[in-house]
């Protein structure tokens, strides 16, 4: 085959056609083009306002982890409700929110390449704009250090310390001092401004009382380093983690300062499996995936919706009306069954479904579609593909 | 929360910069930004020029899977190479290839919602143009018939018979015959051009005689179809099926006139434990993900790509150095961990995995960095999310 002649690449992948909204505001339910990604607004609002003020209550912080929903325009909603800002986990997300105008944004991981490590130190030029990152190993200090040298700004750090998760961050107090001290020395570039103490698994433990033991033994990891790091003479004055799973058990440990929820402004089937804390507010299913039947017979029907618009890490989605059960997915169709009682689908009817796992669902859609009641009320915009580089 | 007071929907959802490809001609490997689809052409190449010697010599056209890629520019290399054209899934796929230039194009699905008929009678309205899509019910027939009218324009049709995928497809041949007088009546606005007889989970059977009894039942559906079609008079001058897993027998079963294969040219894990069969060449990763260690222990090393940049629906991805292995995937992250005599891996190091399914991969990331040895020859986008509409 022969060598590629292509132009040199230039501009966008794609016709502008192919990126038209799934609906417009004031469209009927019945409207939009399918598979599209559903937000239930009055579901949302609901679960933001309880989960903001439980965090009040207990004197946390909320920061809305964006890399539940990549969407600029929930995020300044979030924002609106008392968050005091974003977090996300890749700096093309921070450039994507930074340009919708948020200005205080943590990204809730280790960046390493020299590249990435400028991109961010460039974001921290913007007027306002408050930015902070992790680091686990003091090469990520010495490369965040170069890059805010070379654009004359300054990036906050939060040394990351494994709390039971087993994936980055420190693992002992002197490794967590060695760090400080590179940070330290790289004043007035870089600043310590105190710890990432993220348990994810945690919020994933299905019993009330199994999440909360983990985030307890989390919390007394997160004591011990911040008690190395005050005797040592470094200012701790943040103590960021937590989510969703877990929330009450986080605001209720006295350890955490703010808190990275985000799934809780859309929620899931996986989240919904947990048992239910008391001390938790119930929070109510927001996300869906509308579809629409292609083509059916006595027992079953096919959507046109599969795993493009369905994560199926953490298992199938789910009919939202219980009577029809979805038996598998291929890339673009899902085959429902009806149970007991389903009433018949007709060919060209629109369906919702409840994703498995919201944050790599969105991730597979270009828009949001928020409702209420039956009308469309917003269609935003979710980062593109690329924001995870 | 206040009522949305966004600005009306228009244009892009994302600053341009976002879009940035992660390499340019010309660069060597290390220098492209992670995570990134990569895909090795020497190996490409090899795959595609012996399935497509295979097909030729079996007397069967190829006609190339661009749901497996989405990428026109791929399409495009695979005409050159000898593909009759290309099917996709999608309206919103069949636009994004035609946009490129591609002329003749197979939906093999069916497209019920008037909307989208009618954009597929208007792509039937471009110079020179041949497209098809499929039915399994006279109310696709009905609207598709209004469609082409409307737009002034023609569409073939295949008629979709259920040969043992269980999903969509006509059940017994008096469905077929009442579906083809549909489209008879609707001439000139639809013509019967034959059946999709696809029985995608004959694939992904391991043995290599399971995949043969699999289609040699799938054959003989359609060769009954086939007969009762012509009996009434009804010419079926194309059988549409078979793909990357099960291409030998699909040659061999003297029924299908077209293949249908897209993953050939790119592979992955699913495809690789197959059984070989020993009548079919061996085809070649050529699909990869590179990803970069963002950090690291003794125990293990954490990449910067996870369930956003690999679909796992199929399993997970896998090093393409045997010496580590994957031991968990979350959202931007996947966990490996060193095996017997593994090297170890510098903080900032890039490296391969080889994804479990290619195609749901593929439409996670935005470009293809298409690469010959150490060097990146060109760089392809890939259709948006917004194609699976």
């Amino acid at each position: 085959m022969p060598t590629d002649t292509s132009p040199p690449v230039t501009g966008r992948p794609d016709p502008g056609v192919l990126l038209a909204p799934p609906a417009r505001p004031g469209d009927p339910l019945d409207a939009i083009d399918t598979p599209a990604l559903l937000l239930d607004l009055d579901a949302s609002d609901a679960n933001v306002a309880a989960l903001h003020a439980q965090a009040v209550a207990a004197g946390l912080a909320v920061r809305a982890h964006g890399k539940a929903h990549r969407c600029p325009r929930l995020a300044l909603r979030q924002i609106a409700a008392g968050a005091v800002g974003i977090c996300v986990q890749k700096v093309g997300e921070a450039e994507g929110f930074a340009a919708a105008g948020v200005r205080d944004i943590l990204v809730t991981n280790e960046i390493v390449s020299p590249d990435k490590c400028l991109r961010l130190a460039r974001l921290a030029t913007l007027p306002g704009m408050r930015i902070a990152t992790c680091v686990d190993d003091p090469l990520q200090v010495e490369r965040l250090a170069a890059a805010c040298a070379s654009a004359g700004s300054r990036v906050d750090v939060l040394i990351e310390v494994d709390v039971g998760q087993q994936r980055c961050g420190v693992e002992t107090p002197s490794q967590a001092l060695a760090i400080a001290e590179a940070i330290d020395r790289a004043a007035p570039h870089l600043a310590l401004r105190g710890l990432q103490a993220y348990h994810g698994r945690a919020q994933h433990l299905r019993g009330a009382g199994e999440r909360a033991e983990a985030v307890a033994r989390a919390a007394a990891v997160a004591r011990e380093f911040r008690a190395a790091l005050e005797q040592a003479g470094h200012a701790v004055s943040e103590i960021s983690g937590g989510g969703t799973g877990s929330f009450p058990n986080e605001a209720g440990a006295g350890v955490w300062t703010e808190l990275q929820a985000g799934s809780y402004a859309l929620l899931d089937l996986d989240y919904r499996a947990n048992a239910v804390d008391p001390a938790a507010p119930r929070l109510r299913q927001a996300l869906g995936v509308m579809t629409t039947v292609i083509s059916r017979r006595a027992a079953h029907a096919v959507l046109d919706g599969g795993l493009k618009s369905f994560a199926v890490d953490s298992g199938l989605p789910a009919m939202r009306d219980p009577r029809w059960k979805v038996v598998g997915l291929s890339d673009e169709h899902t085959v429902i069954r009806p149970l007991e009682g389903a009433a018949p689908l007709a060919l060209g009817q629109r369906v919702i479904l409840d994703p498995g796992h919201c944050d790599p669902t969105v991730n597979l859609h270009d828009w949001i579609v928020a409702y209420r009641g039956n009308t469309v009320e917003a269609v935003w915009p979710v980062l593109p593909r690329g924001a995870s580089r």
